[in-house]
């Protein structure tokens, strides 16, 4: 193996597969960046057993020749010392050359570095995967529909399954719901796929879908999805992002969403934002993070929190819209604060059956957003 | 105690004194900012014994009213709310009023925050200090100072000396040294001040510093030094910190700084700090970040490092200047970028004395820096 490639291209590259490493895996070959150069081009592959990530560099872009390969070949270098030191390199262009024994010399400018390579055929072998049930998304949308739903998940190991974010596809509407049974997000989008296109108990841990929105560029790059028995495979640009499935059965969350309320509020979402964080710094010191929100009878709502060793926080907030019952419920601000930042609109719309009953949280001008947190049951 | 007083002066002054708050204080009234309200304006204090700060607001300054006072008086407030829910206040104007049992009532906008106050007369009395030793430095040349120095410091609590830096005062050169009896950091400058004013063994805390340079501000300020028998007060602007001074003796480190060298070396700053941060990168693996320099027949010197599981760092560096014997020696990789990266000049000066002997750096641009590091021992 031998080639000379340049040092910006390599350098993304190894960025985007880092992600798959991880620093507490007991697998010695998973601890490198496996390289597989030949006359088309250099693939580099990360995994972690969950998340494995293929980055591909072509010969040449519509601009420059990147790789010239003297000698195809393949070695798994050392991820973590690859990774920060090809950032460091004193020069563009990067000499490689693998030598006896898997060592391999990187040259750039007056700096000369020998690494301990491993071989290639320990490395083990990606999924397969049959490329059946292959659909389109828009990464911002992507983007957007991972940060909305992903922060609900559970963090509770002894439920795997709601460490993930459930997937469903049906008659060309994708749908994400993430739960932790005290809170639910969901989100879904109308995607351009064909209806008979459908799946459904699709589970994907929250860890991977947040790795995979960090690879997704910013300019509006189509992802390819292609879901497999127990793998899916995302194609974006020159990656290839694998991700196992997680095995279990998501619970039915369909029967805790009410379908009418006894009170419903629009409020300003930045004005509401503002009064909880400021009794959620309050809430905090309590551990709780309880915070109270109760109907006034001149038509404005009150946010108020307390703690015996610091004080109180009350405010008054104007309502856009009020219907129904007076109300008086406590939450964990936190919960709600999570939310209010993802939620991306000027008016939020938030419905209640009753103290004891879940909130619901609605975009008005996105219908296909829901959240829902659980109440505190309080006796005052 | 009733007030009226702007939200970014409030805040600002509130940030300056909070450095002083130490979480883990078992003083329960030192978790606490003291607030003295006259009708000259408002003054807070915060300690955590070792240091202590204080900031004043004037009632009004060039352009606008900034304290409006109804009702004199003071309070101990809980500073780590305080600090936070003062940026987060939804007005300019906050009032605030102190109601029983120094129970105190901030209003903003529609906020309207109950604070637990508690009594300032247990709030313990800062020291007095008798300016007799008084001289002024600019705040620019009193960071750099600083920077250069307060990084060489022991963080080992059982020599407490150590965790200081030395300031002396003689001829009107100020000079501050630190060591942890690996390395050394040196910093001279000449400043206009009375030569009869003298001082020697004056030792403060490396954490003191740190809180005192960030709060001397970018402009060319000037800092008023007060040095009394065991504290030293720092004014500037409306700010007065209060330092203790480190009780024992600083050891004599002149002796062993060499006066001439076997070896000298100049070197470009920049390329010499990146070869050694790659080198760095490898030899931080083995923990113990032994890097080697070189000279070698061509009139280069070689860096290199290396660690038996990853490979091995080489680098080529031309010399500018090279008088004296040929050399081989390791040294702590981290301690030469500590160096480099605050020695601020485009070229820098190496001295050596041989292999077990310490290595010098200066400046080529700025004869008032000195910094040493002591080699490995190294058999190979």
């Amino acid at each position: 193996m031998k080639l000379s490639i340049l040092k910006n291209e390599l350098n993304e590259a190894i960025q985007n597969v880092s992600r798959a490493i991880s620093s507490r895996t007991t697998i010695p070959i998973l601890t490198g960046i496996k390289v597989d150069v030949t006359f088309q081009g250099v693939t580099l592959t990360a995994s972690d057993t969950d998340i494995s990530i293929q980055s591909f560099i072509p010969i040449e872009d519509d601009r420059q020749t990147i790789v010239q390969v003297e000698r195809p070949g393949s070695v798994v270098l050392p991820a973590k010392f690859f990774v920060e030191i090809i950032k460091k390199l004193p020069s563009q262009h990067i000499e490689i050359e693998m030598q006896d024994q898997f060592q391999t010399l990187l040259r750039a400018g007056s700096a000369e570095i020998q690494m301990v390579g491993l071989d290639p055929e320990e490395y083990p072998v990606l999924p397969s995967i049959e490329e059946e049930q292959v659909f389109s998304v828009n990464g911002d949308l992507l983007k957007t529909m991972i940060k909305q739903t992903v922060f609900a998940i559970s963090t509770n190991e002894t439920t795997p399954i709601l460490t993930g974010v459930l997937w469903n596809l049906q008659d060309g509407e994708l749908k994400f719901v993430a739960t932790d049974r005290h809170r639910l997000a969901s989100r879904a989008a109308h995607i351009e796929v064909d209806t008979e296109l459908r799946f459904h108990n699709i589970v994907i841990s929250g860890k991977t879908m947040n790795e995979l929105s960090k690879i997704i560029p910013d300019q509006n790059t189509m992802v390819d999805i292609v879901v497999a028995d127990n793998q899916v495979l995302f194609k974006i640009d020159h990656v290839l992002f694998y991700s196992r499935i997680l095995d279990g059965t998501y619970p039915d969350t369909s029967r805790i969403i009410p379908n009418q309320y006894k009170t419903e509020l629009v409020l300003d979402t930045k004005k509401l934002t503002e009064a909880i964080d400021r009794a959620y710094l309050l809430s905090r010191e309590e551990k709780t993070n309880i915070v109270r929100l109760q109907t006034k009878e001149d038509g404005t709502i009150e946010i108020s929190s307390s703690s015996t060793e610091l004080g109180r926080v009350t405010e008054q907030l104007e309502v856009k819209q009020f219907n129904g019952e007076a109300l008086r419920i406590a939450f964990n601000s936190k919960y709600m604060l999570d939310v209010l930042k993802v939620i991306e609109c000027e008016h939020i719309f938030l419905g209640f059956t009753g103290a004891m009953s879940p909130i619901i949280f609605k975009s008005t001008e996105n219908v296909n957003s829901l959240h829902l947190i659980l109440p505190y049951r309080t006796t005052t």
